[in-house]
């Protein structure tokens, strides 16, 4: 089986990804990836900044240019980058990047769409309201004008600590879940930490863009607005972090939306059975490969992340086999990673 | 007649216009036009940086945001984004701006390549040929993975003082031709004087970047980026400018490329002679309006800008006919310029 649909009309996703269709990268930064131990999108705290252009520059040429190295872990697990290059390499879908609070913008054409970068949820509030606002309807408005050229927009997403700001989202709305982690060991107690300081300042009557000013990040504003302002369906490329966004968007509007992501994420979270939209779960094969940096995937690392699950989705849903498919990622892995060290 | 091809084939670009487009506004500043008497691309000289901005704010939204009124000459001829505009609403075409170095940032979502402001070529060169190569290198990307998505990329402009940079790039490639004016009297004298002390610096070896890095704008760098990054044909919508940018194209690449105008810059200036691809002239029916503002462009008012005459022609292929299109063009006038009086 290359793809389950865990819940709801996830077939119709699965035709549209066959038509023509556009990826965007909502790409950014919350200063909640700077507390200790939170996340490990990056090989040391000082390159976390670095990660989501990186990120972006490595879709875009096989290669960083804001860093020396694609993104990897402190030990040395490579980004989820490498499998949504090897997708849009292979299916040649037309991409780009989406900078929603970045500190480092990458060397690549990206949209702006006026986003700050997302304070720390534990310290204060992460977004001026107002700031928030204004990104969101620039956002809306992308959404909207580009939804006019293609069939299906597919949004991935890139945030060190993302999945702590959107536990913070869950728990605001009353969605009691865990979210995911790129670690084998979900530092728990450490994100409910942060989240139970951050939910402090919520007072239970805010709406949805004054939730996420409070205890979200410029991420969810780019999201949020692009899927509420497309004309056409549009599937969130991404695990826990899109639950928490597919959530703020239920309570702000009409969108025709889906979660795709990997079983990695599945297998390791229930926050997907929360989500009140279908989801997708694939699974990109990686427990079969050659190569020990992408099967640490299989065995909880990584797991997911700028849109990885939503690309392996594409890639199957345009009639590359699994097997076919872990050969080119590990080609990928072999050009992009191995050719470097 | 809706259209006239004055050189080659241009009947390829008009088919072109009926299947999959995307617009794309590439918008920036140069202090040239800081020089007393060279634009009217503005009501008065501290509001000619805001003209780009808005004029992109006016499609997006049909009203102005960093500005409180429309562009506007000093005598109150209103910018051609409203012909612009009113082919958008019809047409319902996707578009974005593509910020090629703004002094003020639109209010709408916008494509970043990274292009600086361009200096004043009268008193030194016009960018870093490091930071023109840069935005090169963006601009060619942007081309690329934009022209995966649809069929035929048009491209607008919208740069005050940007015919006389386009003069000076006309005359340093040896091309010797007068450029068009947004003025019935062309301020001729004024142009030369500029271009001369411009090409002062030009010792006749540079290669295009070069040249576009010592008299040129940031424009020119983002539309010869995204014309020869494009895998599918590139409408240049546009007047003498598209000359002097179609042949930099012509000197850097192969690109697949023609120019739509309006008859209001044929009817001034024999530059688009000199263009080295198809030119598709088009007329937007203005003369004949019941608006005095609009009747000037047929007087010798400012004939051509933000994609005016492509956008016109995109509405004629599209089937509208000119006395409907100049009655929605004249609705336009009234909503977004006259309800604001």
């Amino acid at each position: 089986m290359l793809w389950k649909i865990l819940k709801g009309d996830g077939e119709k996703f699965i035709e549209l990804l066959r038509r023509n269709v556009f990826f965007l990268f909502a790409i950014g930064n919350t200063k909640t990836a700077e507390i200790p131990g939170i996340t490990v999108a990056g090989a040391n705290p000082d390159l976390i900044k670095f990660t989501p252009p990186a990120d972006v520059e490595l879709l875009h040429y096989g290669e960083c240019k804001v860093i020396p190295f694609p993104p990897a872990t402190p030990d040395g697990k490579p980004t989820p980058a490498i499998i949504t290059y090897t997708a849009l390499r292979l299916t040649n879908v037309p991409f780009l990047a989406v900078d929603c609070g970045l500190m480092i913008k990458p060397r690549a054409p990206y949209i702006c769409i006026n986003a700050p970068v997302g304070e720390n949820i534990a310290e204060k509030d992460a977004m001026n309201l107002n700031a928030v606002k204004d990104a969101f309807n620039n956002a809306f408005e992308l959404g909207r004008r580009l939804s006019k050229a293609v069939d299906l927009i597919i949004v991935g997403e890139s945030i060190p600590a993302g999945t702590t700001t959107a536990l913070a989202v869950l728990r605001a709305l009353g969605i009691n879940t865990m979210v995911s982690s790129s670690m084998p060991s979900n530092p728990v107690e450490l994100k409910e930490r942060v989240v139970t300081k951050a939910l402090e300042r919520v007072k239970g009557e805010e709406d949805p863009l004054e939730l996420i000013s409070k205890v979200g990040d410029p991420v969810m504003v780019g999201v949020c607005g692009i899927a509420l302002g497309s004309e056409k369906p549009v599937l969130l490329a991404g695990g826990t972090q899109m639950v928490a966004i597919a959530s703020l968007i239920e309570r702000m509007g009409e969108a025709d939306i889906a979660i795709a992501t990997t079983v990695y994420v599945a297998n390791d979270s229930d926050a997907l059975n929360h989500a009140p939209c279908p989801v997708i779960v694939v699974d990109p094969g990686l427990a079969d490969s050659r190569k020990a940096g992408l099967r640490a995937y299989a065995e909880g690392f990584v797991k997911e992340g700028v849109g990885a699950g939503g690309a392996t989705l594409l890639a199957y849903a345009r009639g590359f086999g699994k097997d076919e498919f872990l050969k080119e990622i590990e080609h990928s892995y072999e050009t992009v990673i191995e050719s470097r060290l």
